[in-house]
């Protein structure tokens, strides 16, 4: 088959990540600081029962659906693009919703099941503050396997998109491996983003061996970059611009910056946004950034789109658009 | 035992309404069209296939606890006061959700199951002018008896608060009857909440008569109140004024006008408010009402503590509060 013709059956931006339902409730400091938890941050609950635990003690919940990765690729189809997602699910209730609500946002999805396993969820506890500390029970999507991987839906990507969360996974380092593999040699570009700063302290050495052979766009925001690097300030964007051709760093309120070889490329953040829930801030970034590049528009022209994506998602609980991306992002193609 | 005693046993404010968890989509008022639906309403969806059909063509959701009198109780408890709920659930996820949320809120419920049958849920679709559509299963909460309906409980609270949905119960009027017995005779208080239009139109004869009987404080809208009457203006306030003691009518944006006898309270609607999702305006109006009733507020204190709460109910998504109605109603106790 031409190449041309597989392009257009699947969708231009592929992600592969954990598939999660959020479950969003509103604390306190002293909660957090009771229950041992690291503000801001992300901690793995192995254990269903941990996690089953954890929720009997926090308040009143929302759940919607989430997971970081497909956070994005709803972003991006809100944005006015096209978006295919592959994670893994439990046959239950909540991994119902995750399907319908992904499918419904209109991202190319096929549920792909683990059935011994319950639906990943994620226990997001937000303080007044509008930071989210998050305890993931990662189920089912932590049994993801390279062969759940399409090589067609690859092939037929412009870009493939990965998180460090799934980096977690038993699988997650095959996985990153074999989509590595399908792409060699190929046009296809592979993003990653690296989803928290304990997620690369964990796997260290391993990300950094693979971003510096497999990724053409990095994302991550500064705590993140500084645990990667090591490095603080300019010196620390001049490390990561060795790594990858491309690499976007958010600064929450002070803006971002996209790191390309000697160029520097800063965007202030939205100014007079009522913030309310910053869940999903670097995921929505990433959506509007991947979104305008795909469209062929400039460093700048990304950076300006995900800074607006990621100013409606922190202006309302959970991490999914309330508003159509496509009426608030500047770049919508030449 | 001394009721002095067996009054602090239990809340003083007890609910007795449906279980039931919303499913929150935005959507247009094309698909409200193209659905057959009456916009601003709630029509019953009998068969669990049919809202499963529904729900597979709706939008992403937000999955939150609900339910018109467990809203009210929640947003008491909120307000600082006590309440309870009695309420029936299936022995699913979905229940066991309700449940937690009512909990950790802080409600007095004993969950109550029908193991034969699903948990309810209400599919809210709210279009871009803050107005929701609704679409009720009922399911376990269809099947409340009087039998569930504790008279300890019953007998231990001031006041007793009843939803015009569960009246569409096969045993709702049963239920309803139940409660009357149980406090003929008694000093608690018998309030009810008119729910629906459509509601009040399906049994608009036994609701006449029931309410005229032994309701001693009324809540309605205006279309619901124009619907019980069939008057509108000043002729319907003069009319409804002969039904209960107390009648607390919602203007929308107009405020609202508590009716006593030959009294009329009016209290102007919160200005300046950004209006997202009106799904428990009057669930929260209500509560805010009663929770300054109990306290010994005049009836232009509950019309003002109503309002508050109300008001910030619908600044966000969903119908449980985001913030504590405590730091928002001016009056707390004297």
């Amino acid at each position: 088959m031409n190449e041309a013709i597989m392009k257009k059956q699947h969708a231009p931006i592929l992600a592969v990540g954990n598939a999660i339902v959020d479950i969003i409730a509103l604390t306190d400091d002293d909660f957090l600081q009771k229950e041992g938890m690291n503000k801001g941050g992300m901690q793995l609950l192995e254990d269903a029962a941990d996690a089953a635990r954890l929720y009997e003690r926090i308040g009143p919940a929302t759940e919607i659906s989430g997971g970081s990765a497909a956070n994005t690729v709803v972003g991006i189809v809100s944005c006015g693009g096209q978006a295919g997602f592959i994670g893994k699910l439990g046959h239950d209730d909540v991994g119902a919703i995750f399907a319908k609500d992904i499918t419904a946002a209109g991202v190319e999805y096929v549920p792909c099941y683990d059935p011994e396993e319950r639906t990943g969820n994620c226990i997001i506890l937000v303080t007044p503050d509008a930071q989210r500390t998050m305890n993931t029970h990662l189920g089912a999507t932590r049994h993801l396997l390279p062969e759940d991987i399409d090589p067609e839906r690859v092939a037929a990507a412009d870009w493939v998109y990965l998180e460090g969360y799934s980096y977690d996974a038993p699988s997650g380092p095959a996985c990153f491996s074999h989509v590595a593999d399908l792409i060699k040699g190929t046009d296809t570009r592979l993003a990653f983003s690296l989803s928290d700063a304990w997620c690369v302290e964990r796997h260290h050495d391993e990300l950094l061996a693979f971003i510096d052979d497999h990724i053409d766009l990095l994302f991550g925001n500064q705590i993140e970059i500084e645990a990667l690097t090591g490095l603080k300030g300019e010196a620390m964007l001049d490390a990561v611009a060795g790594m990858a051709s491309e690499v976007a760093v958010t600064f929450g309120e002070e803006g971002s910056v996209v790191v390309s070889g000697t160029e520097r490329i800063r965007v202030d953040a939205k100014k007079g946004i009522s913030v309310v829930d910053t869940t999903g801030a670097g995921d929505l970034f990433a959506a509007g950034y991947l979104h305008a590049r795909q469209l062929g528009g400039s460093l700048e022209d990304a950076a300006m789109n995900g800074t607006a994506a990621a100013a409606e998602i922190i202006s309302h609980v959970g991490a999914r658009p309330e508003q159509p991306l496509s009426s608030l992002v500047p770049f919508r193609g030449r």
